[in-house]
């Protein structure tokens, strides 16, 4: 007998398991499961009620509340697609994506609905504007609209192939495109992360990486799969991380690694309130080792790292701990766990392949592209014919990832494939660049990217975030790059500055950094 | 982009990730993955050279040898399906059921090879007769032909819904039946294992639950999805258990509760000997309460239930544990544990229903029919419609046990819904009578029946195994029974034996006793 394999099999088996734990903690409310899911009922039978169909696309853009948490079980269950927005994006991206969509229904938390407003009349094929709290002239009542819905919901026959999101890239350089998730990729991400990661009904999961970003890399269900309890976090700061971890006894959470570099460098007495022995999934862009053997050392953190994309539903491989890795120091484990792994147990075949599409050697130097096929893979990019076939060419989809295999199998990125330095012949990876100099005791962050070079046709340059209250000189900074790279490495430049620039999900945007370099130049 | 869902995917994956470490110990063989999948390789290709084709058949009539479980990897990955016979059939048995699965070859340990000569006249559609150690005229030798053999394999293009086994029921009554196994029932079965029991590449697994059960509860390929190692031991007694976990540091193994049973009653110097910490799986039959408190309480090992049929790939629900179950006393968290559970993750729908399907109060006391519909329901019995359907009917599958549903939504089996005894016009629970005559101190198993019964129609009789050196009287037993159970649950009669009828899969065969009880009445 076969039946379909959907994240609402693992929410149906949680309403029947769980009724009484606590589901979601956000801010004052407390909710059990059974109130949990009936609300999540009654917003169904409301979009119903508002013609939403089979198929139809239902966009969100909140950043981590439990009233975006519930459109995650609305929307699919009714057989309808949820479309999760990114809401650092501009206004243009808003509407971009809303059209490309065809959202019938858009859904806003009030720290956005100005936006919206003002983009309005750009959006003509939204039916319903949402207010996810409060009332607003021209936009429907979310608690409003729940009070008026009774928890008989008509569920749709799901097909484990169909639509269950289109997830829109963050785009660092092109328009957003939108990755079509099904149902069977997502149930499938969620079995292979509780196989990876042992998780019980005694979890409790802070929200501190979006929920937008690929369904919060499926932790929307998973949480839910085990009876764990979902603690929102709406906006990330290490004070409220720390808070939050110590008063809901976190156990589990999610960041990319800018997430954890800042809290690893929070004010010593907030690091001293943190809990011990609170795990951490970490993907987005490569940890540095460093940052993994702080957040390990001093806070007693236990990171795991995992790596894939929106297109791969998210997780593609993980760096699987293995016994072997006990027996190391400190810093060894952690330039382990910098690596980002192995093949995740339910996402397919993954290789790294040379431009012939040939699989690169295991020798820990050979760079090359990481491809993957399998369950992983997305159905593709929605409305998006040529986008796909190009991703997916020769039957894998091509990451865009530039990465050297080590002789254990472990997969390490040496960096994005369009941000691989040619220096005088010489390829260079950024992110080894960086990860030396972030170990200066005063550099916080640092991106590392290719400019125009007379000589060299192309130099390393860095971008240096200074730790607060410390100071480094571009002299300094250049002597500890000569001792610790080979010399072609080292770069050509230092430039200060507060901040990176980065899209929403923590990923550098190295092409503002060269543009601003640019720029920079000219004057 | 879908790729099938089998368990050959988590063989490739382990072939990829895992060739160097220790896949399987037997005896003085140890072999690496490398080693073990290409001896597997080679058995492929020597198949393929005999004739073996998509879709065929090939039995295996094996202890848990590394033999055995190369035919698990073999037999599939060319398209063939796996038939596992219960070696502890008889001859008549045998041939039924290679006749009935219409294998062309038939592999058989050198324990049963002249058991196979004797039926050989009766096998006219078998092709090959294999011997899976040494040689012997009329045989195929496994060595040689692997050694004949190269490990190139035209792996074949698998359907997830194509068949993976036929595992033939113990039949405790009537002829077996043969439950076909697809490749996704079993992938889905070893993800959920995975998720709701965490193992890693570290993991030693002990074999002592046989592999033809139902493949092992998937464990032949379980153990290798995640790179553990398979320990075999052909035959199962407490001094060989003990022994293999000492020397092979044995961290996980699965057993009926009838092997708990002997090993929690082996002498005290073995039991002293045994390593603390290790997890047991037990399914098969209800465990008593009392016997789970001992293997945790005397070896310090820890027992998770499951619960399934082979109908079922097999695990239907899993006693899940539970923050709140720790702050039991050791006898009341044996009691939880003695349960059948919760919903496992990847199985699908279940309930316990009274006659009419409807589902029963969850009041710890109302009994109905456990059923279940999902992924973990075979695609049917093996050429045999009528039977098929008649276990599904309704589209539930229909397990023939009988249950309660605790309030807090745990299912516990009071019994098979034939061995329900009716006396007086109250139901009795035979093992709820068993449970609590095994707290005797001199008891080490009992088997309680209902036997005809002038005045009340049926009454329940109790047949006793004592424990090596104990004794108790009739009385004694009486008198116990009738302070732990209400008095119309006390057995009528008593009849001390030296040990219990069972199947090889340690399930109590209550129907001999019925009718041994009638004999011995007669004489």
């Amino acid at each position: 007998m076969e039946s379909p394999l959907t994240p609402l099999e693992f929410v149906r088996r949680a309403r029947r398991l769980y009724p009484d734990r606590e589901a979601v903690v956000d801010g004052e409310l407390r909710l059990t499961y059974r109130q949990f899911l009936d609300r999540c009922d009654r917003w169904s039978s409301a979009l119903q009620r508002l013609g939403v169909c089979q198929g139809d696309r239902v966009a969100c853009i909140a950043p981590n509340t439990h009233a975006h948490l519930e459109a995650f079980y609305a929307v699919p269950q009714i057989g309808a697609v949820v479309v999760p927005i990114n809401y650092r994006l501009s206004a243009d991206d808003f509407a971009y994506i809303i059209n490309h969509s065809g959202a019938r229904v858009v859904c806003v938390d009030p720290a956005y609905l100005d936006t919206v407003d003002r983009i309005r009349d750009q959006l003509p094929k939204v039916e319903h504007f949402v207010a996810l709290k409060g009332s607003r002239a021209g936009w429907l009542d979310y608690e409003a609209e729940l009070a008026e819905s009774t928890t008989t919901v008509e569920r749709s026959l799901i097909r484990e192939s169909d639509l269950l999101s289109i997830n829109y890239t963050s785009g660092t350089t092109a328009r957003p495109k939108g990755v079509m998730i099904t149902h069977r990729n997502a149930a499938l991400n969620i079995l292979g992360t509780l196989a990876h990661l042992h998780m019980t009904p005694g979890e409790r999961y802070l929200w501190t990486l979006p929920m937008f970003h690929c369904n919060g890399w499926t932790f929307v269900w998973i949480v839910t799969a085990v009876g764990g309890t979902h603690v929102c976090l709406p906006k990330v700061d290490p004070a409220s991380v720390f808070d939050l971890a110590v008063r809901e006894k976190i156990t589990l959470l999610c960041a990319a690694p800018t997430i954890l570099i800042s809290i690893a460098n929070a004010p010593e007495t907030l690091r001293q309130s943190a809990p011990r022995g609170v795990r951490v999934l970490t993907a987005g862009a490569p940890p540095a080792a460093a940052t993994i053997e702080r957040v390990e050392g001093e806070l007693g953190w236990n990171i795991t790292q995992v790596y894939g994309l929106t297109e791969t539903s998210p997780f593609m491989t993980i760096c699987e701990p293995r016994p072997e890795h006990t027996r190391l120091t400190a810093r060894a484990g952690a330039e382990i766990k910098a690596r980002q792994g192995v093949e995740f147990l339910t996402a397919g075949e993954s290789r790294v392949v040379d431009a012939e599409g040939n699989e690169v050697q295991h020798d820990g130097a050979t760079v090359g592209e990481i491809v993957v096929r399998g369950n992983c893979v997305m159905a593709g990019y929605y409305n998006d014919p040529e986008g796909t076939a190009e991703a997916m060419r020769g039957g894998w989809f091509h990451s865009g990832d530039a990465a050297v295999v080590h002789p254990d199998g472990y997969i390490e990125i040496r960096d994005r494939i369009k941000d691989v330095i040619i220096s005088g012949g010489e390829n260079i990876s950024s992110i080894e660049v960086e990860g030396a100099l972030v170990r200066h005791p005063a550099v916080q962050e640092v991106a590392v990217v290719g400019l125009p070079h007379e000589k060299w046709g192309e130099a390393p340059h860095a971008f240096v975030v200074l730790r607060q209250g410390a100071s480094a000189t571009e002299t300094e900074l250049r002597q500890f790059a000569r001792d610790n790279l080979a010399h072609f490495k080292v770069p050509q430049g230092f430039t200060f500055l507060t901040e990176l620039p980065k899209t929403a999900t923590g990923k550098l945007q190295k092409y503002v950094l060269r543009g601003g370099r640019a720029n920079m130049a000219k004057q």
